[in-house]
C-alpha cells in the first residue's frame, strides 16, 4: 500500500532483523502484517522489518505461514545467539522456555519485545535487571491491554508525574460476562456459556474469571507506575464467579455498575518510605464514572496524577490483530533505538513495601439473607458497630423467608469489615451472607 | 517527597538545563512543579531539572515565581543562544515571536519544547524541518490534549499503524457548554455564560465556541496520524454557535449526543496516493459510543486502526497543572534524548492532498420549519430526491405554524446535501433552515 503516512524522503531505510518465538495467534497475525504491509510499515515508520527466523513448537504442525519455510525452526535457542537477528520477539507464553530465552536474548545483545504477561508478573525482576546489565532494552506494550499504548505512556509520557492511582479493565473475558449480566440481566454462568460460545472464555476459564490473569496485569501495571518490583503474588485477588444477578440489580439501583478491577495505588504518606495497594476484586464504579462505560470485551485503564488529573486509555486488549499491533510499535521503537545509549527497560526498580488488604480503607457493600422479624436489624447493626463500620444505607429487600438487607458502608477498614462478617455468620437470625463488593473510594493518601 | 517512583541508584542524576519563554499559568505550574518535586522528578526519572533562566515579556508586573530575581528576563532571545542551556520550553503561545525563538533554539542546537498549538498548526512544516536539520527533538504533547499523552501514542506506539481514522473532542470549553446543554436542557447562551461565569470561556469565547481552537489542534492531529504537512488552513470549520437546545432534544430521542468533533480520516482508495480529510464541526455522536460519554471540560481522542482496533485516550486537556504535566514528560523525554543519534520530531512528513468539503459522504440530520399544509413533504422530498439525497427517517413535532420535520439522510456527499438545501431555500412552504448536523459516518474508504 501506499497510502498511509507517508515515507521518509531522507537516507536508505534501515533493516532490522526480527527473530521471532513463537507463532500462534499473536505470531501469525504480526506476520502477516509484516507481510501484507512491510511497504506500508517501512513508509511511515522509516524501517524495514526482515522477520529473519522463526521459532515454533512443532514443525510437523501443518500451518501456512507467510515465510519461506527454510527460515522455521523448532530450535528457538538457535534464535537468541543468532548473530544476524538485531530484535528477538517472544510471543511464546507461559515461564519456561520463555524466561530462559528471553534472558539469552538480552545476554546476546538482543532487544527483547514481549507480550508475554505471566513472565513479567512473575520474573520481572531478574528480567529488567538482565536487559540494564546488557545495554538493551526490554519492550512490552502488548502484555497488557493490547493494542492500548499505555505502558508506553506510563513509563514515558508520564513518567515525571506523581502517580497516585491506576484502576484498570484489564481482562475482556471478565468484562464481557459482567457486561452482558448488566445489560441483559443474564446469570453469572449464562454469561459465561455465552462468553464461551463467543470465543471470549476459554474452555478452562479459571485464568480470566478468578482474576488469575488481572492479578498478572495488575502487577505490571504497579511495577511501571512506582517503578517497584512487583509480582502477581503480592497482589490481592478475587475473581468474578461469586458476583451474581441481584447484586448486579442492586447496584444499578444504587448507580453503579460491577467491574472486576485492577486497582494499584500510592498509600504512604508523605515524606515516608513507599507503599502501595495492589489488588483485583469486583468493584461497585459510579456509572458516571467513565470505566462504568466501558463496555463488552473492552479494556481500560484510569490513571489518577497529582498533576496530570485523570486519564484514561481505552482500546481492544486482546485478539490476534490488536496485540500484534502493540508488539509492532514496539518493534519500530526498539529498530529505531538499537545502539542508543540507555536502554528502555521501564526505569529503575525497587522493592516498596505492600500494603496487607487488611489495611484497605473503602466502601463496602454486601447483603444479608435474614429473618424478617423485629430485632434482627438492631442485632446486626450492633455487629456493624462493635467493629466501628457505619453504615451509610440499609435497603430491605423482600419480606419474611425472602427478606434481604443490603447495606452500603462509610469507609472502613477491610480488617473490620472482615471481623464483622465473621461475627454476622454467627448471628441465629443471618441465614446466608451475599456478595461482599468495594466500592472505588476516593484516591488514597497522596503521598 | 520521598514517596513516588522510586530513584535510580545507578550513577549521578543528569543535571538538564532548562531555558522557560513565557511564564503564564503554565509556566508558572511548571515552575512550582520543578521546585516542590524535583526530587521527585530526580527519583522517579533519573533527572534533574534545573530551570537555569526564565523569559517573561514584562519584568515590571509583579509575580512571585519561586525562581531567583536573577534568572528572570525579558530578552527571551538571549536565552535560545545561551551556551548554559540544554532545552528550551516554549510557553509564550501565538505566532511571533515563539516562531523566531523555537528556530533560533533548534538552530543554537537546544532540543525545543512547546505547548503552542497555534504555532504548530500554522509553522509546522517549517519547524520540523529546522529540527531535522538540527538533529535536536521538538516535542509538543501538550499542544494537543493537555495531560492526555496522544501526541506520543500517535508517533510513536502507533507508528506503524495504518491508521484510519481519528476523532477528537480537543477543546474544553465547548465540550463544557454542548455538555451543559444536553444535561440541563440549557439555551447555548446560557450555557456559555456559565462557562464564561466558571472561567471556562474566555472574555471573548470566538476561538472556542467558533472551532478555530479545535481546527489547529485537528491539523496537528493530522499531521502526526498521518505525517502530514497539515496547517490550520486546510482545515474545515464549524463552530457550535447554531446548536439549538431542540437539536440537542432530538438528538437525544434519536440516540444522539451532540459533541464538537475534530475529525481527520484517510480517504484514498487503496494504492491511492494518500487523500485525508480534516474537519471540526458539531457531530452526532451515538450515545454508547465512547466520544458520548466525554462530558464537561474533558477532552478525548479516539483512534481508528486498522489493526488496533478502536482506541480513546481520555483526560484533562486544559489548564495549568494537567498542561505542565505533558510539559513536563516531554522535558524529562526530551532530556534522556539529549545526544540521541535520531532527533524525535514527529517522523517525516510530506504533502498530501486534502479531501475538499464537499467529497465529504456521511450522514446528516437536518431540520426544517415548514407550513403544515398537504403536498409540503412530497415538495420537500422531491428536493432530496433530485439531489439524489436519500432520507433515512423523517419526523414531524409541532403543527401549524409550529410545524417542524426532522430529517436523518442515509449516506449523502456533502455538496449533494448544500444543493439541497439551497433548493429548500427556494421552497415557499419551507420558512426556515434549522441546524444541519453531520453525524459520525462508518470508516471512511480503507486505503
Amino acid at each position: 500500500m501506499v497510502a498511509g503516512r507517508l515515507a521518509s524522503t531522507g537516507g536508505p531505510l534501515s533493516v532490522v532483523r526480527v527473530g521471532l518465538l513463537g507463532c500462534g495467534t499473536v505470531g501469525g497475525a504480526l506476520l502477516e502484517i509484516v507481510r501484507s504491509d512491510g511497504p506500508g510499515i517501512a513508509a511511515r515508520a522509516g524501517v524495514e522489518l526482515e522477520v529473519t527466523r522463526v521459532a515454533v513448537r512443532d514443525l510437523a504442525k501443518p500451518r501456512s505461514l507467510p515465510i519461506d519455510a527454510d527460515r522455521v525452526t523448532d530450535d528457538a535457542a538457535s534464535i537468541v545467539v543468532d548473530p544476524e537477528i538485531d530484535v528477538v520477539v517472544e510471543l511464546i507464553g507461559g515461564i519456561e522456555p520463555a524466561r530462559s530465552l528471553v534472558l539469552g536474548a538480552l545476554r546476546a545483545g538482543k532487544s527483547v519485545v514481549t507480550a508475554n504477561k505471566q513472565l513479567l508478573a512473575t520474573s520481572g525482576p531478574e528480567l529488567f535487571e538482565a536487559a540494564e546489565k546488557a545495554g538493551r532494552d526490554l519492550l512490552y506494550e502488548a502484555a497488557v491491554g493490547g493494542a492500548i499504548p499505555l505502558v508506553r505512556a506510563l513509563s514515558v509520557s508520564l513518567r515525571g508525574e506523581p502517580i497516585q492511582r491506576v484502576m484498570g479493565i484489564v481482562n475482556g473475558t471478565t468484562n464481557y460476562i459482567l457486561s452482558k449480566m448488566s445489560e441483559e440481566g443474564s446469570s453469572y454462568s449464562e454469561a459465561l456459556a455465552e462468553a464461551e460460545r463467543l470465543g471470549f472464555a476459554e474452555a478452562d476459564p479459571t485464568a480470566d474469571v478468578g482474576g488469575y490473569d488481572a492479578s498478572q496485569k495488575a502487577a505490571i501495571l504497579a511495577s511501571i507506575a512506582f517503578s517497584a518490583d512487583v509480582v502477581a503474588g503480592d497482589v490481592y485477588r478475587e475473581g468474578i464467579e461469586a458476583v451474581e444477578a441481584a447484586d448486579i440489580d442492586f447496584a444499578h439501583r444504587l448507580g453503579y455498575e460491577v467491574k472486576l478491577l485492577a486497582v494499584v495505588e500510592q498509600t504512604s504518606e508523605d515524606g515516608a518510605p513507599l507503599e502501595i495497594g495492589v489488588r483485583v476484586h469486583p468493584t461497585m464504579v459510579p456509572s458516571d464514572h467513565p470505566l462504568a462505560g466501558v463496555r463488552g470485551s473492552f479494556n481500560a485503564v484510569f490513571v489518577e496524577g497529582r498533576h496530570a488529573g485523570e486519564l484514561m486509555l481505552y482500546g481492544r486488549g486482546a485478539g490476534g490483530q490488536p496485540t500484534a499491533s502493540a508488539v509492532l510499535g514496539d518493534l519500530i521503537d526498539a529498530a529505531g533505538r538499537l545502539g542508543a545509549a540507555e536502554p528502555r527497560t521501564g526505569g529503575a526498580r525497587h522493592h516498596v513495601a505492600i500494603r496487607p488488604i487488611d489495611e484497605l480503607r473503602t466502601e463496602y457493600y454486601l447483603t444479608l439473607d435474614v429473618q424478617d422479624r423485629p430485632g434482627v436489624l438492631a442485632a446486626v447493626a450492633t455487629v456493624f458497630g462493635e467493629h466501628a463500620v457505619s453504615i451509610r444505607s440499609m435497603e430491605q429487600v423482600g419480606l419474611g423467608e425472602g427478606a434481604r438487607l443490603v447495606f452500603i458502608t462509610h469507609l472502613a477498614r477491610e480488617a473490620d469489615v472482615q471481623a464483622t462478617l465473621e461475627d454476622l455468620r454467627h448471628l441465629p437470625a443471618v441465614s446466608r451472607i451475599g456478595g461482599l463488593l468495594r466500592l472505588i473510594g476516593p484516591e488514597p493518601a497522596r503521598g
